[in-house]
């Protein structure tokens, strides 16, 4: 599956409404652009009104979008954050989309027990990758936002995901618990949890997936490279879903297809209320629009 | 730098002897007389004569090569690998290559103490990648022998590597201790370490090289990336070595780099009297070539 795909799945989804805080930024108001302009959402953009407008006016994005675009005015970060994420929480925004505002300052919004996103769930990152040479859509997580999660967290990080890949048509996701070594030895913590959690999965504790693990990344995604070990694996080769041990070995991997394998990508924060898009300056164009159209297509 | 200048800078050095335990098989045999046709090292084979020979004699490689090739024969795995060790340590062979016998018996072998090759070191996997769009050759360590270094462990994984560097004529490489950030983070054991290890090669208890961590991998190997994060540093953007901080993310890297990335790749084991040439047989025929050569370069 090609992540154009996901942008061609989204169009006429303009019902679903993107609230951004501090959208007060070139490259955000960029990204918003592309998106209105393939139809992916609707946008309430918070933060600065005067900026904003100059920025659509920049982009000819203005005028012929007076219904697609909501502009409120902010007068700080703080409250940009604070706004976004309480339209979302009343249900008048469907994705929170992170602008010119600090992580932490968004993240602080969405913990919020009055008006914020909690669900009592772990929050995750989850990236979607089209690699050349492989022809599933290969989901990775989490490369950005758990550190080193325990068996508890994983299988939340797992739930995300898979909730995620289900939203766009991978109707059982196959995942792979990924180690360095595809036995399960005492000294090699990841291992172990890996075959925790695929024993977990067929005791029907984490639910909609298949998972067995623990693979390399190799047998997971090359079915001559699991066979060459003998494994015999309903995922082996074919793993739609990547669950690294930790968030080093997620943000190498996700930088290697990136950068060496010219790996295409888009990512969510899954977990909250709705999907949530923290795109980085370091982000192409292009992946700042996967990540909208993956957040939107995964939004209730 | 391209893997095949090292076969290039290797051929005419059949002086070098390389010692193989266990050379009756096929995928050893193939190996073998692919280097003697190179012209990349002399061999002692220890294992079954017989098959040896008739092996041999399938790839047309014994007649006209009586002079680099030894066999020598015994009759089981252990005989094979304790008799390969021995002539290294005795300084008749210079590199030591596993062929059919258990990688746990040829370790055993390599640190008995009365005829092994033991120097003290932590021995550590190096693996040397030619990775398209990257000019130089990008060694990583440690992907396959230790799980979890400690900060000593890391010292001398980098010592490791940067010999081998050199011998291949990096005269002083650049080494980036691998994290998921650039920034040093109190809950991030890895960037802690990475901290460490710049600091000790200030202070000159790592020698020969440049040492800046932690820089995650972008950083390392883009200076465009590194520069958007505002990052100052002699490594970024041009890193020879990537020292990284688990097993599960060498090997992620590793088999991401294969797989996804086409690389190309040879590894040895150093720290050891001599290097020793671990391949599988997933590894391909070209990857074992290629790690006979970084053998027999790195090799007294």
């Amino acid at each position: 599956m090609k992540l154009e795909q996901l942008i061609d799945d989204a169009k006429g989804l303009q019902k679903k409404i993107v609230a951004v805080a501090a959208a007060h930024d070139e490259e955000v108001i960029a990204a918003v652009a592309a998106a209105v302009e393939k139809g992916l959402a609707s946008f309430i953009l918070f933060g600065n009104e005067e900026k904003i407008k100059s920025l659509l006016h920049h982009w000819n994005c203005l005028n012929e979008n007076q219904e697609v675009i909501t502009i409120i005015h902010t007068h700080d970060d703080t409250e940009a954050a604070q706004s976004a994420v309480r339209v979302v929480h009343e249900g008048k925004a469907h994705v929170l989309m992170k602008g010119m505002v600090a992580t932490a300052v968004i993240l602080k919004a969405v913990l919020n027990k009055e008006f914020g996103l909690r669900t009592g769930n772990v929050l995750s990152h989850v990236a979607a990758f089209e690699v050349n040479g492989y022809e599933r859509l290969l989901f990775i997580t989490d490369a950005a936002m758990n550190i080193s999660p325990d068996l508890k967290q994983k299988m939340q990080i797992i739930t995300n995901a898979v909730e995620i890949a289900r939203k766009i048509g991978v109707e059982t996701p196959k995942v792979a618990p990924v180690s360095a070594v595809e036995v399960v030895n005492p000294d090699m913590a990841a291992t172990l949890d890996a075959a925790a959690l695929t024993q977990m999965n067929k005791r029907g504790q984490v639910k909609n997936c298949i998972i067995d693990g623990p693979l390399a990344l190799d047998n997971a995604v090359s079915l001559e490279a699991a066979q060459h070990k003998g494994i015999q694996s309903d995922v082996a080769g074919q793993a739609d879903i990547l669950l690294v041990p930790s968030i080093e070995v997620g943000n190498v991997l996700y930088k290697s297809l990136v950068y060496f394998a010219n790996a295409k990508v888009g990512g969510i924060i899954a977990g909250a209320k709705a999907p949530i898009v923290l795109t980085s300056r370091a982000d192409s164009a292009e992946s700042k629009l996967y990540s909208i159209a993956l957040a939107v297509r995964s939004a209730y």
